[in-house]
């Protein structure tokens, strides 16, 4: 780990490595998928590294899993406590029961019941609260005085930018020669970690990081400089909804070379598309690099001809799909 | 490649050995995937091979490389026709376009766009013709007559099912130790091929075939002797709704354990977990083998504790899910 100039706590490779052999027992190594329609459609050669056949859907697994069993066994008796009620709510639950401990869930009490059954599925406590952001963290805070719980934050917490670090090195040690690499972001966790492997293993790799317009803010803050308010956020890749933390902002403007958006039309297109050709789930966050791709949204140098891409997750509900409304 | 009693080339263990470094280049080595959940439903370890991840979605396009690139230049030259408009018809397309040379399709004039549009994408010369087994076997006849082309039939082909075999080639050697492996069963060629792969690398494994009761004339045929007619083959599982050839009957009467059937709830709710679970699409014909171990159709041994489940196809109309009727 190192310290960056602000004090704030980045993974370094060392640190990212140091993941992949903490995490090994509890994530999949996913495969990497190719598809030559796919390649026809973007111009280039396109690596898919498929998060949304990790565990619990999402590459979440690995942070949160790199970010329970770091804890030491005093603190880990205490048990985590998190208000990330999507994949990485789901993550927490799923990493605590792996490694035998209590998880607090704190969520809003109109959370979809599919939600909730899947971070109670995993054996995680759940605690309701207001809809509101401030009641959340009212909630988590209350747990942490409670139970002595440690919070780990889905986003803005060092371990788990390493643990979804370790996607990129295993995109790279498995497909060795990409010019690029492009991955969703949210509030940027996965970015950060995925530009810090990439640049420490291959310095001369482009990072991109794709968002949607309608979620555009890190985008924005990439040309502006300072992070950006979250606009209305009506996009359908509900696990980019969330704007960056002071530690991701400085992580990404340091190491990736660009963000761009997509629109809410090419994103169901790229989910659609690769659940057609590549057979496989793929919720809309996941589908944003492929999208962005697409739009033709990166200024690619012609040399970039081997593109990596992060399928982030896969955790869709059946009943309702967005080329169906 | 052996003449059993009734002088019908089936392949043996060489012939899929063959087969398999013949279609390498062709096609996937597909993954082998677990999930703990199903685990947990089956009460057994559970292997998939993921042929829905093969190219054209299917396994179908292990037969057919194998039919396409056996045959002499020649032969080769004049082109290859088939009457099967769902996967056999795109796996044909796509294995005559690897070659070079033309493939002809004969499809009944009432043929599914989407069916139309996937055998046209691979390039393939569709003639149309009444919907009637009369019109495309006439079809298929003058097609050879005026083109000298060869024709591929979809199982009933010692090429194709060599071909089919491959894919449990594939299972048992990354998955050392099954108990028992279990396929669909259509018109039985890849039951045929897994079955003779399976024997003969491991005599002990049990082999099962799986069918909708709806069109359960195999399993019916495998119990009275003969080669039963299809029911009303009303089924979900529109890959399955094909009664066995001679051929195929007499493999799997010599090497199949058992085949059993399941209701079509059953393959909607099988198909459905594995698209939550698993993240992967499966169409309801491969989703066959996993209702028929969740509605405990195999008189299982306790002793049987790791299967393997070959999932045939993922070609699904995203339009139009089973579970939205």
């Amino acid at each position: 780990m190192i310290d960056s100039s602000n004090g704030l706590r980045v993974p370094d490779i060392a640190a990212i490595r140091a993941a992949a052999v903490r995490i090994a027992p509890y994530v999949h190594r996913t495969p990497v998928m190719q598809s030559r329609s796919l390649d026809a459609l973007a111009g280039a050669a396109l690596y898919f590294k498929c998060e949304n056949l990790q565990k619990v859907g999402a590459f979440k697994a690995r942070g949160a899993s790199n970010a329970v069993f770091s804890l030491s066994d005093a603190d880990a008796a205490r048990g985590v406590v998190t208000h990330s009620s999507g994949n990485h709510g789901a993550a927490i639950a799923y990493a605590a029961r792996e490694r035998g401990i209590a998880a607090y869930v704190v969520m809003p009490e109109n959370a979809p019941t599919i939600k909730i059954d899947n971070v109670r599925g995993f054996g995680a406590t759940i605690r309701f609260c207001a809809p509101t952001v401030a009641a959340r963290e009212a909630g988590c805070a209350e747990v942490q005085r409670e139970h002595g719980a440690t919070l780990i934050h889905p986003f803005d917490n060092a371990d788990v930018i390493a643990g979804q670090g370790t996607a990129a090195l295993e995109l790279l040690a498995d497909v060795p020669g990409l010019d690029a690499i492009v991955a969703p972001c949210g509030g940027g966790g996965l970015l950060s970690g995925t530009a810090i492997a990439a640049k420490a293993l291959s310095p001369s790799i482009r990072v991109y990081g794709a968002e949607p317009a309608n979620a555009g803010d890190a985008a924005a803050g990439f040309r502006s400089g300072r992070i950006e308010p979250l606009p209305s956020a009506t996009t359908i890749a509900d696990g980019l909804r969330t704007t960056l933390a002071p530690r991701t902002f400085n992580a990404i403007r340091a190491h990736v070379d660009d963000l761009r958006t997509c629109s809410e039309d090419a994103i169901v297109r790229a989910m659609r598309i690769m659940w057609e050709r590549m057979k496989i789930i793929v919720e809309p966050s996941g589908a944003v690099p492929l999208a962005c791709l697409i739009e033709r949204a990166f200024d690619l140098d012609p040399s970039i001809k081997r593109i990596g891409i992060i399928i982030s997750g896969g955790n869709v509900d059946l009943d309702h799909l967005p080329w169906q409304r």
